[in-house]
């Protein structure tokens, strides 16, 4: 089952710099090898449901690691049996319902 | 590693009416054996990481079969490093700060 | 436009034990009227859109008080407009979908 | 209090296509003035409480009345009241913390 997710891991009591926890996560994302979508409040990525699980697995492994005693994550996650979609389809379907409104 | 979640399914194009999605999560749920609390906006869960995860992709899969072409899924989780924690001793530690300040 | 919604307060950076902010935003949804369902991962409120943002707004702002100088906050919500609904009345539509099975 | 949120409209029973409804809500987004985000599980924007939470009632609505007569939102929003900090801000941080590593 092929999944689109977003995950935000939420440190707590790990300082209020979050960028140096958010910065490994990347990195374990790009090793990955899926695709990745990185934004302000937290990060895209799809793939096979375990394969997506187990990246968020290990970067949940990795702040705990870096100092994080305490974390707090969301995650969201579309699935659909009609039809594959991937992320960039998502954005081009919306582009286009905006146009054909102009 | 140990973890409480939340998790919410969303079927959409499903129907109005989410409840016979539920009931049937919480069937799944019950068999799991795992320790579970339902409320009005989802299901927490605890239990070791993959155990918790492998429960909510069964539902998933559950609530597909039962005609969700789509589905949009949250799920909370904490982990922490410091000390075990349930979530009955959540709600009871709330308590006892409450009972202090009265 | 009624709602009914789950939050959840995150404080980041004000120490591991979260029970003292939860114990006071629980004091400000009493104050509230409105109804409230606490569980092990954030809290249930139903009310109208605008005096449910308000709660929500006055704990924030509280638990800032209190010391935490970043928060991290998830809200989720349901309206429908086919009909009214309470967070009793769902839990119930679950216990009898579930009856109806055995 | 400015904040930086994420937020995701899932309308239920308005058919399997929701990409109709996020073109609505761009729209929305735009005429607020709001800096915001489009990614592929939501949308970011940044303002003052207020004002961000009342763009996503008109988003509300506004999916309501294209005909979803249900609802599920989840929003997720940062505050902190040691320093200001906006959504590019946030993702410059990460980038420098990686540099560094290299």
């Amino acid at each position: 089952m092929k999944i689109i997710a977003s995950f935000t891991l939420v440190p707590i009591d790990g300082g209020l710099s979050l960028s140096p926890y958010i910065a490994a996560c990347h990195e374990i994302l790009e090793r990955s090898g899926l695709s990745c979508e990185y934004h302000s409040n937290g990060t895209n990525i799809e793939g096979e449901w375990d394969e997506v699980f187990e990246v968020i697995k290990t970067c949940q492994m990795a702040v705990h690691d870096l100092g994080a005693k305490r974390i707090h994550t969301v995650i969201q996650l579309g699935t659909r049996t009609d039809r594959e979609q991937d992320m960039a389809e998502k954005l081009v379907s919306v582009q286009e319902k905006r146009q054909k409104n102009i």
